[in-house]
């Protein structure tokens, strides 16, 4: 399969991209709004993968270039861009391409982050209100720490909640997240149930905030 | 220490009383809007105490009298009861009491439950408005996968997470929670972020509807 991380240079797509490339067959695509950003990307993610023995199949393009040649198009921007990402990518888009969406809406103040999310509810249904009729839409890798996810050298074992209502695109986007070494994907229902998971990205900051040993905290549910 | 459930007849207020019997020495007193159905708790309590060995120091009384005898006083009542309570209990309180909520607004509908605070932004918020200004309010005990709680033949390894402005009582519940077997308890901040915590319930009875593994979840955060 082909997975596309729009916006793969940033935190989340980095870690995406390494643990895909790392743990699975799958090709990665690294998608930018800027192409040579993507492909200064890749060059260090493959030395990454290289020094781990992995000789990863790792390519860098625009979005739009990316979204085209993918079967699941993971779009790992910040959440205002999120919208006008599905835009720009909408045509190249189409009822075979998987939309995944990790993005969360916050607000930080002294206190710590706070939830903060779209009119449409989340930025999952906010992706899905944007995206063509057709393109099936999930959310999932929300609550992941970044950090330990991008450093290959770390195990974890963590959990991913996947959201959507058509079911196939879900069944592929749980299978596909199992894939990567410990990670667990748990279905957390429909696109209306994305509220819940989305808020629990503002939580995991503020406990590394307010623990001292806890600096990159993701979740496990048990 | 002496600690009160009020409503300790409910789910949570069960696993907290007898979790607390069982693994400290702290006295554990079961309040109930009617002292009648506290004092049968307790028998209940007592029984389950008494099958591990345990020969427990459990009392039953109204609400109030709980609320007066206690160091520390837990409202494990339905959310839309906690201020009442809190309310019917003011007079018995006063700046030696640290007030405990656990309560979550949740509403349910066919996709799962939602997260539904009052209009003071959260319960554990509402809680802090409605009690004396001297009493201190923690909020913790949100998260817990409560048949686990109730069930003194199940170890579990779940995280419970603390907010309070007021670091002294902040500091007492963090300790606490942490004298019971298996669970651990982080800091989440200031009330003021109370609401991502309170989030995290209807997330656990969502994770537990749509997968058939986890039917009685809770959270551990690492």
């Amino acid at each position: 399969m082909r997975i596309a991380l729009l916006g793969g240079t940033g935190d989340i797509g980095e870690g995406l991209a390494l643990r895909f490339a790392h743990d699975t067959d799958h090709e990665v695509l690294i998608g930018s709004r800027d192409p040579e950003k993507a492909r200064d990307a890749v060059a260090d993610y493959e030395a990454a993968l290289e020094d781990r023995g992995v000789d990863a199949d790792v390519k860098g393009f625009a979005n739009e270039m990316a979204a085209d040649r993918a079967d699941v198009v993971v779009l790992s921007v910040p959440p205002y861009y999120a919208g006008d990402t599905v835009e720009a990518v909408a045509d190249r888009l189409d009822s075979d391409t998987i939309l995944v969406t990790p993005a969360v809406g916050m607000k930080g103040d002294e206190d710590g982050m706070h939830y903060h999310p779209p009119g449409a509810g989340s930025v999952t249904e906010l992706v899905a209100q944007r995206a063509p009729d057709e393109v099936p839409v999930v959310g999932a890798f929300h609550n992941l720490a970044a950090g330990k996810l991008a450093d290959l050298e770390v195990a974890f074992d963590l959990d991913t909640l996947v959201v959507a209502d058509d079911a196939d695109a879900k069944r592929t986007v749980l299978d596909l997240s199992n894939e990567i070494e410990g990670l667990r994907a748990l279905d957390a229902g429909p696109l209306a149930n994305a509220a819940e998971v989305e808020s629990v990205t503002p939580l995991v900051i503020n406990i590394a905030k307010y623990n001292d040993e806890l600096h990159d905290v993701g979740v496990k549910w048990q």
